[in-house]
Protein backbone atom coordinates (compact mmCIF):
# COMPACT_ATOMS: atom_id res chain seq x y z
CA UNK A 1 0.00 0.00 0.00
CA UNK A 2 1.66 3.48 -0.41
CA UNK A 3 2.24 5.74 2.23
CA UNK A 4 0.18 8.50 2.37
CA UNK A 5 1.26 11.91 3.68
CA UNK A 6 -0.47 12.68 7.64
CA UNK A 7 -0.54 15.95 6.94
CA UNK A 8 -3.14 15.01 4.11
CA UNK A 9 -5.18 12.62 6.10
CA UNK A 10 -5.83 15.17 8.84
CA UNK A 11 -6.92 17.68 6.21
CA UNK A 12 -9.44 15.24 5.26
CA UNK A 13 -9.82 14.38 8.77
CA UNK A 14 -10.84 18.32 9.36
CA UNK A 15 -13.14 18.71 5.98
CA UNK A 16 -15.23 15.02 6.74
CA UNK A 17 -15.24 14.66 10.63
CA UNK A 18 -14.60 10.98 10.25
CA UNK A 19 -11.96 8.60 11.73
CA UNK A 20 -8.41 8.23 10.64
CA UNK A 21 -8.37 4.94 9.17
CA UNK A 22 -11.55 5.64 6.96
CA UNK A 23 -9.64 8.77 5.79
CA UNK A 24 -6.70 7.23 4.98
CA UNK A 25 -8.13 4.28 3.20
CA UNK A 26 -10.10 6.88 1.02
CA UNK A 27 -7.07 8.54 -0.05
CA UNK A 28 -5.02 5.47 -0.84
CA UNK A 29 -8.77 4.26 -3.21
CA UNK A 30 -8.03 7.83 -4.79
CA UNK A 31 -4.41 7.81 -5.38
CA UNK A 32 -4.43 11.12 -3.03
CA UNK A 33 -6.89 12.99 -4.67
CA UNK A 34 -8.43 14.62 -1.56
CA UNK A 35 -11.88 15.58 -3.83
CA UNK A 36 -12.41 12.40 -5.08
CA UNK A 37 -11.75 10.79 -1.34
CA UNK A 38 -14.53 13.53 0.00
CA UNK A 39 -16.80 12.10 -2.79
CA UNK A 40 -15.82 8.66 -1.90
CA UNK A 41 -16.67 8.88 1.40
CA UNK A 42 -20.02 10.82 0.95
CA UNK A 43 -21.04 7.66 -0.99
CA UNK A 44 -20.03 5.28 1.81
CA UNK A 45 -21.61 7.46 4.27
CA UNK A 46 -24.93 7.15 1.84
CA UNK A 47 -24.63 3.49 2.02
CA UNK A 48 -24.19 3.00 5.48
CA UNK A 49 -27.18 5.41 6.23
CA UNK A 50 -29.20 3.18 4.16
CA UNK A 51 -28.39 0.25 5.75
CA UNK A 52 -29.28 2.01 9.03
CA UNK A 53 -32.41 3.63 8.24
CA UNK A 54 -34.61 0.51 9.42
CA UNK A 55 -33.32 0.75 12.53
CA UNK A 56 -35.66 1.95 15.64
CA UNK A 57 -34.47 5.79 16.36
CA UNK A 58 -36.81 5.97 19.67
CA UNK A 59 -34.05 8.48 21.12
CA UNK A 60 -32.97 12.44 20.64
CA UNK A 61 -33.13 16.05 21.37
CA UNK A 62 -35.61 18.93 20.90
CA UNK A 63 -33.79 21.72 19.75
CA UNK A 64 -34.82 25.33 19.15
CA UNK A 65 -33.02 28.71 17.07
CA UNK A 66 -34.73 31.90 17.71
CA UNK A 67 -33.27 34.67 15.58
CA UNK A 68 -32.12 37.89 17.29
CA UNK A 69 -35.30 40.33 17.66
CA UNK A 70 -37.37 37.13 18.20
CA UNK A 71 -39.48 37.56 15.29
CA UNK A 72 -38.61 33.92 14.05
CA UNK A 73 -38.29 31.12 15.57
CA UNK A 74 -37.82 27.32 14.85
CA UNK A 75 -38.18 23.75 17.00
CA UNK A 76 -36.63 21.10 15.27
CA UNK A 77 -36.87 17.28 17.09
CA UNK A 78 -33.87 14.77 15.44
CA UNK A 79 -34.10 11.12 17.13
CA UNK A 80 -31.33 8.77 17.43
CA UNK A 81 -30.84 5.66 18.52
CA UNK A 82 -29.38 5.90 22.07
CA UNK A 83 -29.23 8.21 24.61
CA UNK A 84 -25.43 8.48 24.14
CA UNK A 85 -25.59 9.43 21.17
CA UNK A 86 -27.98 12.24 21.50
CA UNK A 87 -25.84 13.51 24.28
CA UNK A 88 -22.64 13.39 21.67
CA UNK A 89 -21.34 17.24 20.62
CA UNK A 90 -21.20 16.38 16.75
CA UNK A 91 -25.20 15.50 17.00
CA UNK A 92 -26.25 18.27 19.10
CA UNK A 93 -24.30 20.95 16.77
CA UNK A 94 -26.05 18.90 14.00
CA UNK A 95 -29.22 19.92 15.59
CA UNK A 96 -28.36 23.51 16.22
CA UNK A 97 -27.40 23.65 12.36
CA UNK A 98 -30.44 22.60 11.34
CA UNK A 99 -32.71 24.57 13.29
CA UNK A 100 -30.77 27.75 12.17
CA UNK A 101 -30.99 26.52 8.53
CA UNK A 102 -35.02 26.25 8.81
CA UNK A 103 -35.05 29.76 9.86
CA UNK A 104 -33.08 30.94 7.55
CA UNK A 105 -34.03 28.75 4.69
CA UNK A 106 -38.06 28.38 5.25
CA UNK A 107 -39.01 24.90 4.47
CA UNK A 108 -42.60 23.65 4.13
CA UNK A 109 -42.41 20.14 4.49
CA UNK A 110 -39.71 17.91 5.99
CA UNK A 111 -40.13 15.69 2.87
CA UNK A 112 -41.11 15.20 -1.08
CA UNK A 113 -43.76 12.66 0.70
CA UNK A 114 -44.99 15.16 2.68
CA UNK A 115 -45.82 17.96 0.22
CA UNK A 116 -49.74 18.36 -0.01
CA UNK A 117 -50.93 16.78 -2.82
CA UNK A 118 -53.07 19.24 -4.15
CA UNK A 119 -50.63 21.80 -4.16
CA UNK A 120 -48.24 19.68 -5.94
CA UNK A 121 -51.44 18.79 -8.33
CA UNK A 122 -52.08 22.37 -9.17
CA UNK A 123 -47.87 23.07 -9.37
CA UNK A 124 -47.71 20.62 -11.65
CA UNK A 125 -50.68 21.83 -13.68
CA UNK A 126 -49.24 25.11 -14.24
CA UNK A 127 -45.96 23.57 -15.58
CA UNK A 128 -47.87 21.34 -18.06
CA UNK A 129 -49.56 24.91 -19.45
CA UNK A 130 -46.42 26.70 -20.27
CA UNK A 131 -44.33 23.59 -21.09
CA UNK A 132 -47.15 22.31 -23.59
CA UNK A 133 -46.84 25.74 -25.61
CA UNK A 134 -43.33 24.96 -26.18
CA UNK A 135 -44.16 22.57 -29.07
CA UNK A 136 -41.95 20.07 -27.61
CA UNK A 137 -42.22 16.59 -28.21
CA UNK A 138 -44.16 14.68 -25.13
CA UNK A 139 -41.70 12.95 -23.53
CA UNK A 140 -38.49 15.82 -23.69
CA UNK A 141 -41.59 17.90 -21.38
CA UNK A 142 -41.83 14.65 -19.03
CA UNK A 143 -38.24 14.89 -18.19
CA UNK A 144 -38.43 18.72 -18.15
CA UNK A 145 -41.41 18.47 -15.87
CA UNK A 146 -39.64 15.97 -13.52
CA UNK A 147 -36.16 18.33 -13.76
CA UNK A 148 -38.89 21.11 -12.34
CA UNK A 149 -40.74 19.18 -9.68
CA UNK A 150 -37.25 17.89 -8.21
CA UNK A 151 -36.13 22.02 -8.21
CA UNK A 152 -39.51 22.56 -6.58
CA UNK A 153 -38.97 20.09 -3.64
CA UNK A 154 -35.13 21.59 -3.66
CA UNK A 155 -36.94 24.88 -2.43
CA UNK A 156 -39.50 23.84 -0.53
CA UNK A 157 -38.33 20.30 1.77
CA UNK A 158 -35.78 20.52 4.36
CA UNK A 159 -34.38 17.54 3.16
CA UNK A 160 -33.76 18.49 -0.37
CA UNK A 161 -32.52 21.85 0.30
CA UNK A 162 -28.41 22.54 0.06
CA UNK A 163 -27.72 23.33 3.34
CA UNK A 164 -26.92 26.82 4.71
CA UNK A 165 -23.96 26.80 5.97
CA UNK A 166 -22.21 24.53 3.05
CA UNK A 167 -24.62 24.23 -0.02
CA UNK A 168 -22.10 21.36 -1.73
CA UNK A 169 -24.53 19.24 0.19
CA UNK A 170 -28.03 18.83 0.98
CA UNK A 171 -29.37 18.58 4.61
CA UNK A 172 -30.00 14.79 3.91
CA UNK A 173 -26.27 14.32 2.86
CA UNK A 174 -25.51 16.17 6.84
CA UNK A 175 -27.91 13.72 7.88
CA UNK A 176 -26.05 10.87 6.13
CA UNK A 177 -22.64 12.06 7.01
CA UNK A 178 -24.00 12.09 10.69
CA UNK A 179 -25.03 8.41 10.50
CA UNK A 180 -21.62 7.93 9.41
CA UNK A 181 -20.01 9.52 11.68
CA UNK A 182 -22.02 8.28 14.51
CA UNK A 183 -22.58 4.61 13.34
CA UNK A 184 -26.38 5.23 14.28
CA UNK A 185 -29.65 5.70 12.46
CA UNK A 186 -30.34 9.47 13.08
CA UNK A 187 -33.41 11.14 11.77
CA UNK A 188 -34.83 14.89 11.25
CA UNK A 189 -38.74 13.64 13.20
CA UNK A 190 -40.29 16.94 13.08
CA UNK A 191 -40.15 21.01 12.64
CA UNK A 192 -41.88 23.97 13.25
CA UNK A 193 -40.85 27.42 12.10
CA UNK A 194 -42.88 30.69 13.44
CA UNK A 195 -42.30 34.05 11.76
CA UNK A 196 -44.25 36.99 13.34
CA UNK A 197 -46.57 38.56 10.46
CA UNK A 198 -47.25 35.49 8.21
CA UNK B 1 -63.16 59.45 50.16
CA UNK B 2 -61.99 57.18 52.60
CA UNK B 3 -57.99 57.31 52.73
CA UNK B 4 -56.23 54.28 51.71
CA UNK B 5 -53.24 52.70 53.97
CA UNK B 6 -50.31 53.41 51.62
CA UNK B 7 -49.11 49.78 52.70
CA UNK B 8 -52.08 48.26 51.21
CA UNK B 9 -51.91 50.15 47.67
CA UNK B 10 -48.85 49.02 47.85
CA UNK B 11 -49.69 45.36 48.42
CA UNK B 12 -52.30 45.77 45.81
CA UNK B 13 -49.70 46.42 43.07
CA UNK B 14 -47.54 43.80 44.19
CA UNK B 15 -49.92 41.10 43.24
CA UNK B 16 -51.73 42.58 40.29
CA UNK B 17 -48.22 44.67 39.23
CA UNK B 18 -51.23 47.73 38.07
CA UNK B 19 -51.14 51.06 38.22
CA UNK B 20 -50.80 53.26 41.62
CA UNK B 21 -54.79 55.09 40.56
CA UNK B 22 -56.23 51.32 39.65
CA UNK B 23 -54.94 50.05 42.74
CA UNK B 24 -56.05 53.08 45.08
CA UNK B 25 -59.85 53.24 43.43
CA UNK B 26 -60.31 48.99 43.65
CA UNK B 27 -59.39 49.70 47.58
CA UNK B 28 -62.29 52.56 48.07
CA UNK B 29 -64.41 50.42 45.99
CA UNK B 30 -64.37 47.58 48.43
CA UNK B 31 -64.23 49.06 51.39
CA UNK B 32 -60.07 48.16 51.66
CA UNK B 33 -61.08 44.28 51.27
CA UNK B 34 -57.63 43.30 49.07
CA UNK B 35 -59.10 40.00 48.30
CA UNK B 36 -62.52 42.14 46.23
CA UNK B 37 -60.40 44.53 45.11
CA UNK B 38 -58.07 41.98 43.22
CA UNK B 39 -61.44 40.30 41.90
CA UNK B 40 -62.81 43.89 40.85
CA UNK B 41 -59.13 44.61 38.89
CA UNK B 42 -59.65 41.05 37.19
CA UNK B 43 -63.25 42.26 36.23
CA UNK B 44 -62.08 45.58 34.82
CA UNK B 45 -59.28 43.68 33.31
CA UNK B 46 -61.47 41.57 31.60
CA UNK B 47 -63.42 44.24 30.86
CA UNK B 48 -60.65 46.45 28.78
CA UNK B 49 -59.69 42.89 26.93
CA UNK B 50 -63.09 42.56 25.64
CA UNK B 51 -63.03 46.48 24.19
CA UNK B 52 -59.66 45.86 22.92
CA UNK B 53 -59.97 42.15 21.64
CA UNK B 54 -60.72 43.64 18.38
CA UNK B 55 -57.64 45.75 17.64
CA UNK B 56 -55.32 44.04 14.65
CA UNK B 57 -51.88 42.43 16.45
CA UNK B 58 -49.13 42.23 14.10
CA UNK B 59 -46.39 42.58 15.94
CA UNK B 60 -45.18 40.37 18.94
CA UNK B 61 -42.48 37.50 19.46
CA UNK B 62 -41.48 34.15 19.55
CA UNK B 63 -40.31 32.93 22.12
CA UNK B 64 -39.04 29.21 23.34
CA UNK B 65 -38.63 26.81 26.56
CA UNK B 66 -36.68 23.34 26.63
CA UNK B 67 -36.94 21.33 29.66
CA UNK B 68 -33.50 20.38 30.76
CA UNK B 69 -32.33 17.30 29.48
CA UNK B 70 -33.46 18.77 25.78
CA UNK B 71 -36.42 15.93 25.77
CA UNK B 72 -39.39 18.65 26.18
CA UNK B 73 -39.57 21.50 24.01
CA UNK B 74 -41.97 24.18 23.21
CA UNK B 75 -42.02 27.26 20.27
CA UNK B 76 -44.93 29.61 21.22
CA UNK B 77 -46.09 33.10 18.93
CA UNK B 78 -47.85 35.76 20.96
CA UNK B 79 -48.72 38.70 19.35
CA UNK B 80 -49.64 42.29 20.42
CA UNK B 81 -50.39 45.75 18.33
CA UNK B 82 -46.80 47.53 18.25
CA UNK B 83 -43.13 46.83 18.67
CA UNK B 84 -42.66 48.57 21.58
CA UNK B 85 -44.66 46.27 23.73
CA UNK B 86 -42.99 43.24 22.22
CA UNK B 87 -40.00 43.97 23.75
CA UNK B 88 -41.98 45.36 26.99
CA UNK B 89 -40.32 43.09 30.03
CA UNK B 90 -43.91 41.86 31.00
CA UNK B 91 -44.49 41.15 27.68
CA UNK B 92 -41.39 38.99 27.22
CA UNK B 93 -42.06 37.66 31.04
CA UNK B 94 -45.60 36.23 29.72
CA UNK B 95 -44.57 34.60 27.09
CA UNK B 96 -41.87 32.54 29.12
CA UNK B 97 -44.25 31.65 31.37
CA UNK B 98 -46.53 30.19 28.89
CA UNK B 99 -43.99 28.65 26.77
CA UNK B 100 -42.99 27.59 30.56
CA UNK B 101 -46.77 26.64 30.88
CA UNK B 102 -47.21 24.51 27.99
CA UNK B 103 -44.26 22.28 28.59
CA UNK B 104 -45.76 21.07 31.85
CA UNK B 105 -48.90 20.98 31.25
CA UNK B 106 -49.48 19.57 26.93
CA UNK B 107 -52.35 21.32 25.92
CA UNK B 108 -53.28 19.57 22.46
CA UNK B 109 -55.11 22.76 21.33
CA UNK B 110 -55.51 26.78 21.71
CA UNK B 111 -59.03 27.68 22.55
CA UNK B 112 -62.29 25.02 22.53
CA UNK B 113 -63.37 26.27 18.97
CA UNK B 114 -59.95 24.36 17.80
CA UNK B 115 -60.85 21.02 18.86
CA UNK B 116 -61.17 18.10 16.25
CA UNK B 117 -64.32 18.16 15.77
CA UNK B 118 -64.67 14.12 15.57
CA UNK B 119 -62.74 14.11 18.60
CA UNK B 120 -65.43 16.32 20.57
CA UNK B 121 -68.11 14.32 19.13
CA UNK B 122 -66.69 11.09 19.89
CA UNK B 123 -65.94 11.84 23.71
CA UNK B 124 -69.70 13.44 23.89
CA UNK B 125 -70.88 10.34 22.90
CA UNK B 126 -69.21 8.35 25.53
CA UNK B 127 -70.24 10.70 28.59
CA UNK B 128 -73.74 10.58 26.91
CA UNK B 129 -74.03 6.67 27.19
CA UNK B 130 -72.37 6.69 30.63
CA UNK B 131 -75.00 9.25 31.86
CA UNK B 132 -78.16 7.88 30.12
CA UNK B 133 -77.51 4.70 32.73
CA UNK B 134 -78.18 6.80 35.27
CA UNK B 135 -81.69 7.71 34.62
CA UNK B 136 -81.68 11.00 35.46
CA UNK B 137 -83.97 13.87 33.27
CA UNK B 138 -82.65 14.87 30.26
CA UNK B 139 -82.27 18.63 31.18
CA UNK B 140 -80.54 17.46 34.07
CA UNK B 141 -78.24 14.92 31.97
CA UNK B 142 -77.80 17.96 29.48
CA UNK B 143 -76.58 20.23 32.00
CA UNK B 144 -73.87 17.97 33.75
CA UNK B 145 -72.64 17.01 29.85
CA UNK B 146 -72.39 20.77 29.57
CA UNK B 147 -70.41 20.61 32.75
CA UNK B 148 -68.19 17.78 31.65
CA UNK B 149 -67.22 19.14 28.20
CA UNK B 150 -66.59 22.22 29.87
CA UNK B 151 -64.00 19.97 32.15
CA UNK B 152 -62.60 18.83 28.98
CA UNK B 153 -61.50 22.54 27.95
CA UNK B 154 -59.63 22.93 30.63
CA UNK B 155 -58.00 19.68 30.21
CA UNK B 156 -56.64 20.02 26.85
CA UNK B 157 -56.63 23.81 25.61
CA UNK B 158 -54.10 26.39 26.72
CA UNK B 159 -56.57 29.24 27.12
CA UNK B 160 -58.84 27.15 29.76
CA UNK B 161 -55.98 26.26 31.58
CA UNK B 162 -55.54 26.64 35.24
CA UNK B 163 -52.12 29.00 34.91
CA UNK B 164 -48.74 26.34 35.90
CA UNK B 165 -47.27 29.16 38.48
CA UNK B 166 -50.80 30.04 39.74
CA UNK B 167 -53.80 28.16 39.56
CA UNK B 168 -56.75 30.93 40.89
CA UNK B 169 -56.26 32.20 37.44
CA UNK B 170 -56.34 30.09 33.91
CA UNK B 171 -54.12 31.74 31.27
CA UNK B 172 -56.64 33.34 29.38
CA UNK B 173 -56.92 35.43 32.32
CA UNK B 174 -53.14 36.05 32.89
CA UNK B 175 -53.62 37.30 29.03
CA UNK B 176 -56.53 39.59 30.13
CA UNK B 177 -54.52 41.01 33.01
CA UNK B 178 -51.56 41.75 30.68
CA UNK B 179 -53.87 43.21 28.02
CA UNK B 180 -54.91 45.60 31.21
CA UNK B 181 -51.41 46.10 32.11
CA UNK B 182 -50.13 47.15 28.90
CA UNK B 183 -52.86 48.82 26.97
CA UNK B 184 -52.77 46.61 23.53
CA UNK B 185 -54.68 43.62 22.50
CA UNK B 186 -52.39 41.02 23.29
CA UNK B 187 -53.02 37.64 21.55
CA UNK B 188 -51.49 33.83 22.14
CA UNK B 189 -51.72 33.24 18.18
CA UNK B 190 -50.15 29.86 18.08
CA UNK B 191 -48.00 27.15 19.74
CA UNK B 192 -46.30 23.75 19.36
CA UNK B 193 -44.72 21.23 21.61
CA UNK B 194 -42.43 18.29 20.46
CA UNK B 195 -41.61 15.81 22.99
CA UNK B 196 -38.83 12.72 22.35
CA UNK B 197 -40.85 9.47 22.41
CA UNK B 198 -44.73 10.88 21.42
Amino acid sequence: MAKIDLKLIKKLRDRTGLGMMDCKHALQETNCDIEKAIELLRKKGADIAAKRSGRETSEGIVNTYIHPGSKIGVLVEINCETDFVARNDQFVQFAHDVAMHIAAMKPLYLRPENVDPKFLEHEKNILKEQLAESGKPEKVIDQILEGKINKLYENICLLKQPFVKNDQLTVEQLQEELIAKTGENIKIHRFCRFEIGT
